[in-house]
């Protein structure tokens, strides 16, 4: 008998990478990069002062090495990789490890039910039993959550958004489905002369207005509350759906953009941005899996490619459409009424 | 505000690793590759083969090719990869999914308790109440998830024991903890003048005996029953330790390699294969994970270095030892007595 020709490890990897991202979860929640972000420590003191017991420690700071989430020097003393520093401080603006606590208290569990999702065609969260969003907003450590979460993403987005769009042909925008307001607080900060704000279930309002005091930008972006199925969108030259379309249906994410279109300006612009599928649908795991969490997660929500964006920001009315790719994973799409 | 130069991209993959992984298990419980092995499908017939609904399918099977599990035609036929087709086919003596479910049943729930397995030092799965594998023994589901699980790890390490060890020269061999006999199974099936069998707890037995049956073996591989903590080891030529000391803190991995030396005759040799970790403990992403996988499972069990090994087995008496790699994450050390 000879050794095998083909290996495994492809598939072995795929089995394996829960327990990478479950690593990861943990450290965040622990404290680990943030614990680092003020010098490197060797095992005895960051096991300390995570606390965490003697057994797992080494394991767990080595897996993190070995995940090159963290570096081990000679000297035995454990410190953040630039990315880890960058994005996972809890102290600094650019932290995104909300999105994975998100993921770590929501994502994860109810991916545990993915098998029954996709028999029943059913989401396999809260929507069960009713509108997902209005469950998420009545409680309020699952809000403080996924508003955190919201706002990881949108960090994640802003950079592209603020250089990709002519944003001094504008004066005034609205981000629809805010959560904290993370991305209008990142436009701001970029462009002095905007002024705006965001439009999201009242139950928000308290966490963006805070966020935006605390960033400094209260005077210039202010709360709108209403629910976008039901209200009229608030007036701006500039609408900003992001991450919103995928969580429902064709008819409402078509509803939506005809809504922005009738709130908007002539001339006015809508930008929407989302993990986009490539159009041939073989390439885009995120984006696929994204759409995978939309059925677990909500009663109709899909992702979708440019072209299908594309064609429906065309039934809505826009014109001058283009798509610009903010990271590797992020897309937005760009329209004129 | 400029674009940031450090791409996130490192850390938002790992956290959303776990996606993948579940689109796997769910693939393999739905019995996709098993389907697929007969020949290509239309979306429509594979959705209609594997049982689910429409809502999810075409997202389900696009995100199993984005991830190179699965091939989509020009033809828009869905089709095995060949590393799919060789390893995830149940019909298939390669067939490893059985790992695969187990990781999708016990590891990936009991993962989620990642956190507080850290924060308390205790294992957080079936052993918090006592002794993992005599409750696992216990449950006639969980022992067949468990057993299957075994047979497939074993599958992936045998063909390198088989190339790599000087079987010509020993007659007999006994593989302790063997589960159902996946490895002499191969080890039978490469070598004809080989007998021997497996040692495992006796709820074991009936599963040993029908795979050796159904795999044409009955006459060479016999089932021994006992305790490897309290009862004494087999006699043979050769004794293999496989994925069993990893369970087990260091007072049981010495007695257990001291039980296998005592048991042995002159010369007789004894092979221990784990995913070891590298003596730097820096870079196998798989063993340092699998060993808080120990952490999370057993009350002391760990993985260790192949440097830790040859010392302890140094300390049981074993002489010309020397260690070889089986697969990219397996390695085998082998003492002689």
């Amino acid at each position: 008998m000879q050794k095998t020709m083909i290996p495994p490890d492809h598939i072995t990897q795929i089995g394996k990478a829960f327990r990478a991202s479950k690593a990861l979860f943990s450290a965040v929640e622990l404290g680990v990069f943030t614990a680092l972000a003020s010098g490197p420590r060797d095992l005895a003191a960051l096991q300390a002062e995570i606390g965490i017991a003697e057994r797992g420690a080494r394991d767990f700071f080595d897996s993190l090495v070995a995940l090159k989430l963290l570096q081990r020097d000679e000297d035995e003393r454990y410190r953040n990789t630039p990315e880890s520093d960058h994005y996972l401080d809890r102290e600094k603006p650019t932290y995104i490890g909300g999105e994975l606590d998100h993921f770590n208290k929501r994502g994860y569990p109810h991916w545990h039910s993915l098998t029954t999702a996709l028999k029943t065609g059913k989401p396999q969260s809260l929507a069960k039993a009713g509108n997902y969003f209005s469950d998420v907003y009545s409680d309020v450590s699952v809000l403080e959550t996924y508003t955190e979460g919201m706002t990881s993403g949108a960090r994640l987005a802003a950079p592209g958004i603020i250089a990709h769009f002519p944003w001094n042909r504008y004066r005034t925008f609205i981000d629809v489905g805010t959560s904290q307001g993370g991305l209008p607080v990142e436009i701001a900060r970029a462009y002095p002369h905007l002024t705006g704000g965001g439009f999201d279930l009242p139950p928000v309002r308290p966490r963006f207005e805070r966020y935006v005091e605390r960033n400094g930008f209260f005077d210039r972006l202010r709360f709108h509350a209403g629910d976008f199925l039901s209200d009229p969108l608030p007036e701006a030259e500039v609408l900003i759906i992001g991450r919103v379309l995928h969580n429902w249906d064709l008819n409402t994410k078509r509803m939506l953009l005809k809504k922005a279109y009738n709130s908007l300006p002539a001339r006015g612009a809508l930008i929407v941005y989302e993990r986009m599928i490539d159009d041939q649908r073989k390439a885009t795991v995120s984006s696929l899996l994204a759409s995978l969490n939309m059925l677990i997660m909500t009663e109709g929500g899909f992702d979708y490619t440019a072209a299908d964006l594309i064609n429906w920001m065309t039934e809505a009315g826009f014109r001058d459409l283009h798509i610009e790719s903010l990271t590797s994973e992020l897309s937005m799409a760009v329209g004129i009424k």
